[in-house]
């Protein structure tokens, strides 16, 4: 039996995550799933945004770079990441984008795996990965003389991994059906193939417990503005191997990655480390907003860390699978999510027969925003840092609702704008 | 006979932009000549992002990329930007780092050449090209299989062009020296060679006029954070000629520049135009904040735009080379900036026999904000948009005074920091 409302009320009293909500300025009368879409505002960062403009760039002007330690910025944003993705010191770089840092990685792991080996000329992947990571993963290959290899929904990639597999790209958690990879196995198995694997960790980074290290993985790559509340567009993060240095040179070795920058030389030295995956200066305002993002996940270190948000979040989800289970008979909506918390991650899909994202517009209106992913999804993500379970509770309620009165049905809910 | 400080307090009077610096939020005490490396803050931006974080991403969270057509702003911006920049509406985008752009356009522009002439196989720039730029042209130089040649200080690039030549790439603007390339000229005869262009406009964009259509170019990039006034790191731009669809996709084609990026397809269908040039998602309070610096110089269009401000940074330059020019026999100091004002960008730079650096440390603490160039360049950046003639003269007195007293001498001018 799902929870009553009352006893989700006596559940997030008894929350010792509760407090983590504070955290945040979150608008009255809305209840927000989409956290991994964008995360929501903490309370930290609006304050250190305006001291960052009117007194460090407006007071300081170019000697902010050192006074403000802007120059490590990337670095130093990477090393306080770091441990929520099972990394060390040293090891992680915040810059770009997820696609500009998926390139690089992809380029570095393709090159030299084909230096070493030119039979291998396949990237594997799946069909249902992010588009972004699919479009460049097919670039990446062009330019190198491989091709893409795209498995089936629902398909095991590692079974489409072989002698002429290069690398294995995946993507942890399914942004579509939230579907989540174990991270060992999967690398184990490529790397017993002799397949280099590289993880995009968007859905996953400040939500799941990740261990980089420790499953031997070869690159990462990941979004700051989902679980980790960097703001909108935020940049991304990268991870490589420090055990596995590589023979080649990131492909956009911009002034920012080498070893001297301000030396000016005329010929490129890369610095050491992941450092060397820098290109160009780094936008200053979005990693600072990123900063205090990471800070609201950091926040939970006393608490238990990632393991007890990951508990919380396969409790949020867990009672939303339980509370619109019965709208199966009823409305023919379905949970596209796997059923096996091991295999979730911090989001429920449902599919709707007729129009999932008229639902999700009907359910905005009434203050529970996740969003439509097409063809038929709606899509709701479970943020344990500020989700409570009476919001988990009434957001069913009103899902129900919609369904019930048809309410989803009005004209309005048809017109489709560009993010949804 | 140069100015006396009344006479360019008087010029100050007379000066038709002089309304235009109470954009910007200045130090008190400061005089800042450090435009070309971080534009100060423009007064609109604090209050636009703090609007933008609290009402836009803290209230309407993921609504806001709709509501506040986040998704557009890489075009929306470049459109703003296209103006200053001699190009049309739809020609230019706004997009991650300069050093990244360059890698886009410069792939795209060798890629194409190189599938139609196989002969063509060198890239052709000087050595003192900012070095970022000579980093990712020597990566993709390689990954093209072809290679970097660069011509010596002082020699023109042009001599250096032949039929192998595949690429021209030029810092319109030389960051040390400050010297100026005509770009219809030098575009032209790059052209009559059969050679690709591609301007790098980091030191001429929002300071000078430019016009790329005009003068028929192939591709600039160029940076958001100088004479653009955006930002520490401001994201920057890309333009590609219109005229001249490229026949290969850029190398990093991410989601947002699908053509219908929230259609999630699996494979990549380029958006039209330059909009094709995007990857990932724009970093959203670095664009605005670009956004409201862009803002300041399009503001000196009722005073006759960007004609009238380079006329006035030339009165600046002018003025400034004849306030130090007694220092040349006194203290060895000697303009290192072409003294002809027509190739000359919106900067004086200063070579010291002996320290430069601490020349210009010295200077900092006086609070004159100028900076060091390796090895022997102090760097004076005047921008039209704020710099007063009273400033010039008030720099050029501290910077004798500075020489006179020897106060450069002083050990604590000789530490080097990260960034100068």
């Amino acid at each position: 039996m799902a929870l009553t409302r009352e006893e989700c009320e006596q559940r997030d009293r008894d929350d010792p995550l509760a407090a983590l909500r504070e955290q945040f300025l979150l608008p009255d009368g809305v209840i927000y799933l989409d956290g991994n879409s964008l995360g929501p505002l903490p309370r930290a960062t609006g304050p250190a945004i305006e001291q960052l403009i009117a007194e460090q760039w407006g007071t300081d002007l170019i000697r902010a770079w050192n006074r403000h330690d802007w120059v490590n910025l990337p670095t130093r944003l990477g090393d306080l990441l770091a441990p929520l993705i099972g990394a060390g010191p040293g090891e992680v770089l915040v810059a770009d984008s997820t696609s500009v840092n998926l390139y690089k990685v992809l380029t570095v792991a393709l090159r030299s795996t084909r230096a070493q080996h030119p039979e291998r000329n396949v990237v594997v992947s799946e069909r249902g990965n992010f588009p972004s990571d699919l479009y460049i993963a097919d670039s990446v290959a062009s330019a190198c003389g491989a091709t893409l290899r795209l498995t089936g929904l629902g398909e095991d990639p590692l079974a489409a991994v072989d002698r002429q597999t290069a690398v294995l790209l995946l993507t942890q958690v399914d942004y579509r059906t939230g579907r989540l990879h174990d991270m060992s196995v999967v690398t184990a198995a490529a790397h017993a193939s002799g397949v280099v694997v590289v993880w995009d960790l968007a859905h996953t980074a400040g939500v799941v417990p990740i261990h980089l290290v420790e499953s031997d993985a070869d690159f990462a790559i990941g979004c700051g503005y989902k679980f980790l509340n960097g703001g909108p567009g935020a940049p991304a993060f990268l991870w490589a191997n420090p055990h596995r240095p590589q023979s080649v040179l990131q492909p956009i070795p911009g002034w920012f990655g080498h070893a001297v920058p301000f030396e000016f030389a005329v010929d490129y030295r890369p610095a050491a480390g992941v450092a060397a995956y820098q290109s160009g200066t780094p936008a200053v305002l979005s990693m600072v907003a990123l900063e205090h993002g990471i800070g609201t996940v950091l926040a939970a270190e006393r608490f238990g860390g990632l393991e007890t948000l990951r508990a919380k979040s396969i409790a949020l989800t867990e009672l939303f699978i339980e509370l619109v289970a019965p709208l199966g008979a009823s409305h023919g909506v379905h949970v596209a999510s796997p059923l096996d918390s091991r295999q979730r991650g911090s989001q429920v899909s449902l599919t709707h027969p007729e129009d999932a994202h008229a639902v999700v517009q009907a359910l905005i209106d009434r203050g529970v925003i996740g969003d439509f992913r097409t063809p038929d999804i709606a899509r709701f993500g479970f943020a344990p840092l500020y989700t409570r379970y009476v919001d988990v509770h009434d957001a069913a309620t009103h899902l129900a609702d919609v369904l019930h009165s048809e309410a989803w049905r009005a004209p309005d809910y048809a017109v489709r704008s560009a993010v949804t």
